[in-house]
């Protein structure tokens, strides 16, 4: 079997390397739309390099600050309007996931008119504005892939919009601008990112490369854990969570992700699990079901992040996460019906059937679990 | 400091991923030049797939199978004009570094006239045809490059065209291409990658991503030397050197090479001595020299690649190489002067001075050098 790898995105990273983009930024036009969620661009200071870089650029710009978390489609065609009116030649992403995939769809809707019934069906014309990210969270990776992952209140769960051209043409990542992060965040996105480096190598489109850097991203996140845990982070500690990060948005944009992605996706739409806790409670319980089928590479993926066995793996992220929603039977069957027929399900190498998913979501949600 | 990863190259490898590249290959036109050398490319099997893939696809194609090692200036003005007289949409190399670096530079000339004296200027325009690469050998890494290395007898040393535009498209890596390259080619072209991926770890250049890459290619070729030194290769050894050249590629993609490289370009001119074994015959005294400086990231190459100091690499290597050329005082000298006005020089984290240089070739080829 053939794997592939392509990453047609432009990544610089380090210190300032926001702030002193304006050569990188300004080769994308003059007049720029950036898209934000309400506050937090604004604290870290992100929001201001890159003003600042757009403005040594002599570069026009408008702000679309109305991003929330897990974007849904009315807000990406709001948004694609703000562009059309400011004239905007590229888009500038600056969050975690929500401001970044909403950017994408922006980026898209901006060139062209797509009906909303239409916008998943892949029938559009390859054309859309540059995006430009800048990650304000280290989880999500989305500023080196070419998904955009929307809330879909008609299909109840979330939807991938996704295209070879819709990857970004540039992301620029600096460290500095996670200092300020809650701990909850913090933890949670570390999460995601764990989760993308460990399908990933669990999938059947892992290549050496992306196993390759799977596994240096989990040997980053093992490294970091107990200082997770403690909440112990010094300037440093967030640049390589970001570098990890930014790894497992490299394998995932190769990959995809699998059955744990395709199962959180129902806990963040019906009960609203962050997106990061929801793939990190489930991941333990779904290495212990492809230990089963695939011993080799689950040991590997624990190796590189530090653990012997899935049961001392569980245990450490059951503790760091805290005490787990209880979700009803009925609710969890509901949930392994929907994931089941996830695109993500078969892309793993050991294949969960939906009784598998109950098993997994049982486990980890059900007041009768046996711990993990 | 700031560190830049770009790779615009989409990258397919696997059993029969040429043959079966029809819909792949495709895309990029209807009329394709292929450029190779006389024979290598034919008695492999490559070439059969990939008119195999373009017949498959209806495609028209003419083959220039003049390309000889170390391409000139000359060459590539000529594979230009034949590209231009076949109407080619896009130039297919297939081959080793010689065919890959000459396709790229005809895909530059066959859109433009640029002037032989302005070839190496950075005077022209950002296009080019679409350039595919299928390696034969596994050393160069050029199917991920933007660097076409030609030699410039004007300059009397190899001269670098480089543009970020000059990235092929598409590289396609199926091993079985190996299986018949003599040992001497398999050790020298091991060496190149070798060297590929150690002078990127020990560029100022590098970041996490082409450390972690890095690493992970000398990994490989660290567990094959064994191998490579009683010359008992399986399939699957091939096709993981193919995978750590690939990578040495993509990590001087970024970073570019340093001073072994510098210093190995006079060795191929003059001596005629190949150009992997001239940058592996350095390595040894170039560790020894940077590690005085710079001991932390010495050791992690030598580490990554399975010595404990730079006394046991240089033993191992050096008698993987046999025999080394000697060279007199004076010729040695004239070398240092070249070398240290190389562009990559100052890329080094050690970077030597011309007396250095003399240095480390005089402890390699001086007939009274002390043992490597």
């Amino acid at each position: 079997m053939s794997a592939q790898f392509i990453l047609p995105v432009k990544i610089i990273s380090g210190h300032d390397c926001v702030k002193d983009s304006e050569t990188e930024i300004c080769t994308f036009g003059k007049k720029f739309l950036i898209v934000t969620g309400r506050s937090s661009a604004k604290k870290c200071g992100a929001l201001d390099d890159v003003i600042h870089a757009l403005e040594s650029g002599k570069c026009e710009y408008e702000v679309f600050d109305k991003i929330p978390s897990n974007p849904d489609i009315d807000i990406v065609y709001e948004g694609a309007k703000a562009a059309r009116q400011a004239g905007a030649e590229a888009v500038i992403a600056i969050g975690g996931g929500s401001p970044m995939d909403a950017a994408k769809a922006i980026a898209l809707l901006a060139t062209q008119d797509i009906a909303r019934d239409e916008l998943f069906s892949g029938c559009y014309e390859e054309k859309n504005l540059p995006v430009i990210c800048v990650p304000t969270t280290a989880g999500t990776g989305s500023e080196v892939t070419q998904y955009s992952i929307l809330t879909n209140h008609k299909a109840k769960t979330k939807t991938t919009l996704s295209a070879p051209f819709m990857f970004p043409k540039l992301a620029l990542l600096d460290g500095k601008y996670m200092a300020g992060l809650p701990e909850r965040t913090t933890v949670n996105t570390a999460m995601d990112a764990m989760t993308h480096l460990m399908e990933s190598y669990l999938s059947v489109k892992a290549g050496d490369i992306t196993r390759s850097l799977s596994t240096v991203g989990l040997e980053i996140i093992g490294r970091k854990l107990e200082k997770l845990s403690r909440f112990d982070l010094s300037d440093e500690d967030r640049a390589e969570l970001l570098t990890a990060s930014n790894l497992g948005g490299i394998v995932i944009a190769q990959t995809g992700t699998t059955a744990v992605h395709a199962m959180g996706y129902s806990l963040t739409y019906f009960k609203e699990i962050d997106h990061g806790r929801a793939n990190g409670l489930l991941m333990a319980e779904y290495l212990r079901f492809a230990e089963k089928t695939a011993p080799g590479p689950v040991e590997k993926v624990l190796k590189a992040t530090g653990f012997k066995d899935v049961s001392s793996f569980g245990k450490f992220i059951s503790e760091l996460l805290g005490e787990r929603e209880k979700i009803t039977s009925e609710e969890l069957k509901m949930y392994s019906e929907a994931a089941i027929k996830a695109k993500n399900i078969p892309n793993s190498i050991a294949v969960p059937s939906e009784e598998d998913l109950y098993g997994i979501y049982s486990a980890v949600f059900s007041d009768s679990s046996p711990e993990g």
